[in-house]
């Protein structure tokens, strides 16, 4: 449905020669981020209209290293929305190579930290995100 | 069982004005590290003799922020200890807040990346942890 | 003058086998924050308050290296008040070896972002503080 | 010299509201590791071949605050080689913005971490690099 590319850094490495397992949540969300400012709805603008989207649920699954410099493919294949929260389904690659696969469960919240409905323009935007990102 | 205590450093948090939500991987880490330290198998020494653990699943629930400075307790609550895997699970705490829950599980693999099973004698010092952390 | 202990966690290392350098910016925060919430104004208080120190230069010399898990000695040696800014010198040292030193250097600014001086309360603290700090 | 571009990410952000001061330095790690690639001398290939470039000081200059999903272009303006060691010097901008300046010195070492002199093929690329890189 929607994909980044990035490297893998350095830094995200640690002494077992791999990229660290909590960066997954790091590139789920530079995904996240790139796909909004792509279509034009970028993360900074909701966050200053009062619309913020903190995690309530993540999960992954690891299935090989991601190496020091290797050039993954961190994709979203899929978006489920409800009325106040939003899930991403994400796989990330090296090459043919699965790295890892996990999702993030979002709550809309208000600046106060008040679970709020999503806005009826950006219900109707994720929600024909969501339309493309079904499997047919 | 097991709890260590640990505040909410200022580069933990974001824009959002609380903890990034892939940092609970880091304390559950912390946790596990303690807990070896404690019992005299420190993970270094482990990994040393050949035995490694990288998480093969993680995931966690976020129930509230865990604010700058705070001073979460986060605990191990239970092992499972199968042939060639472990599992975690914790819960992370603000005073009487409750901030994540959350699991890690782990492979065991040589330093060729092979899976292997669990050393009898770690297997036998696990099992007994276990044993201490199931609900009676 | 002050200083804290932290153990170097195993998400802090990176493949070279030691923690990464940028992390001594965390652990001299780390020194910081300790140091300012035992005296009894915690930096979070300040923030409230409209008073932030964003680090305007820092910079370190690296030592040794610091190994996982390794029991860090993180020291404020000095610190330097002026009407707008501050400094700070730090040590780090694992056991009797040397792992680091370095220093920052804050400015002080109001939530929009503009230099201020310090508030006097706050400038007689740190000039308190910068005294006990001077070699005799 | 030498430049990237990168987004900044919502996990680098703290609640002052922009990228915390000890990102500089992974940001100028990702220019090395993009230029030692580029060059066809990936950094990942000199550490296999027993070639490790350690920090061994590093400093930086905090001109204005890198924000959320900003731009960045991350410059090496300069490379300085000597006998066993390397000097990058860096600018970081955000459009027209200055961001930061810096600069990272780098020991050479093995694989047992003793101070090696550079191998003569690695010193006579650098030393190319170098001369590139010297204002006119």
């Amino acid at each position: 449905m929607f994909a980044i590319e990035r490297r893998v850094g350095y830094a995200e490495t640690d002494q077992m020669g791999a990229a660290h397992h909590s960066r997954v949540y790091i590139w789920f969300e530079e995904a996240r981020t790139a796909l909004l400012r792509d279509l034009g709805r970028p993360y900074g603008e909701l966050e200053k209209a009062g619309v913020m989207f903190p995690v309530a649920e993540g999960g992954a699954q690891y299935r090989s290293f991601a190496r020091f410099d290797a050039n993954l493919a961190v994709s979203i294949e899929r978006l489920v929305v409800r009325g106040a929260s939003l899930r991403f389904e994400y796989v990330i690659r090296d090459g043919e190579t699965l790295i890892a696969e996990g999702f993030t469960e979002h709550a809309c919240i208000d600046p106060a930290g008040k679970v709020r409905r999503l806005p009826k323009d950006l219900r109707d935007f994720f929600a024909e995100l969501a339309r493309k990102s079904a499997p047919a």
